[in-house]
């Protein structure tokens, strides 16, 4: 006796707020019977921690531990093949679930396609089974919605960076554009600020952390002094295109 | 006697299939007495069309019509002069409405804040009553869901660029990032394929129509010759970045 394969579902989950997850997304969470998420090893995880209270009671949950973080620089061989071998690993246990007759729900912060972990899982699933993506609100919508103030007008150009880049590149992609978002800051901030002086559009940068969360906070970047900030938080210059 | 205002909702209802509306989104439309929105003269409008069947049976509509749209270039002093008229008289009757102590809820097809048209009321009402902005969905979150291809990994740069662009803009930058997306194509698809083309990324790049609705289809440019497509289509390079 066979079973028919089960779906692999993608489901962005938008930016924080559960409020903010699509009408599909709500649906296949609350629906699903197996339900897997990344986190940190010892953390509750960030993806989990926005479905709290929407899942089955009956859910079985598949918590996809990061082997590492920020033990190995990210620039070391030794870091990609940790990171590759345990997407791989995470990808067969998946592909199992699903061959032997589930669905499987995969919770995916912000945009599934968009800078996300869920990629590495995509890439190695697509093709050998039935695998659905649900696009979602991204981080830096949020973002920017929470500064109060349009993005792009008319035909600006939004370049988007990220504080892992040297300084000297960012600076100058953010000299060469009219809106500008920076995603990955945490660490970065100081980097980011001195690029954006370069750039000469430090006075018009926003700093948004927890963007759509009850901690949201969005502070010009004048004002953020060099503060650790979470890693996820968003850097925007707005754009000042043509306005009617 | 005299009422407490109302609020103004700028709610995005994303790129067009109803199910990827955000939860907030969802409960605002369905709940609303008082529904405003964009359209051409004489046409149904994308934005209402897209929430048909879920309005209050009484609810009151509000269709803000456009005065013109391609009967003068719009670079001409009197494109400028009469859309802003014209936003300034919706956003008078706006205020109107909502100081007389209704909410209104006005729909935003993708997300408010990117590209949209209204902002052009938002700044015109910020600061005169309450006015909330729900973010959304974005069509190019749709676009490349629907190509079936993540489009950023690791420190990919993400260049949004619209076809109304000069083509030799156009290649320049598209020559100068990872990962591209260029809104409003429509009639500057073959702009935009020449563009590409300079650029070394034709062979890569994907031309999406009516992401997420029933009349999605994701090709390569390409394959698509030079035939007309609709304004809001979106064309897509995805980047290659680091992936483990």
């Amino acid at each position: 006796m066979t079973s028919t394969p089960g779906t692999i579902w993608g489901v962005g989950i938008g930016p924080g707020d559960p409020e903010l997850m699509s009408v599909r997304a709500n649906r296949l969470v609350r629906g699903a019977a197996h339900i897997a998420f990344f986190r940190k090893t010892g953390r509750p995880g960030r993806a989990r921690s926005i479905v709290e209270g929407m899942l089955r009671a009956d859910a079985i949950e598949i918590a996809m531990e990061y082997p590492i973080t920020t033990e190995i620089a990210f620039n070391d061989a030794a870091y990609t093949t940790c990171l590759s071998e345990f997407y791989t690993e995470a990808s067969s246990h998946l592909r199992d679930l699903a061959l032997s007759g589930v669905d499987v729900v995969i919770l995916c912060e912000g945009d599934p396609f968009f800078y996300g972990s869920f990629m590495h899982l995509y890439t190695r699933l697509k093709g050998h089974l039935s695998i659905e993506v649900v696009p979602a609100i991204t981080g830096m919508s949020a973002a920017w919605t929470a500064t109060g103030i349009p993005v792009t007008w008319g035909d600006d150009v939004l370049t988007v960076l990220t504080g892992t880049m040297p300084e000297a590149e960012l600076s100058r992609r953010m000299g060469n554009t009219d809106a500008i978002v920076v995603m990955k800051v945490g660490r970065n901030l100081p980097k980011i600020r001195s690029a954006l002086e370069q750039a000469g559009k430090l006075d018009r940068a926003w700093l948004v952390e927890c963007a759509s969360m009850a901690e949201e906070r969005a502070v010009p970047v004048i004002d953020a002094n060099d503060r650790v900030v979470p890693y996820f938080s968003i850097v925007i210059v707005h754009g000042r295109g043509r306005c009617p």
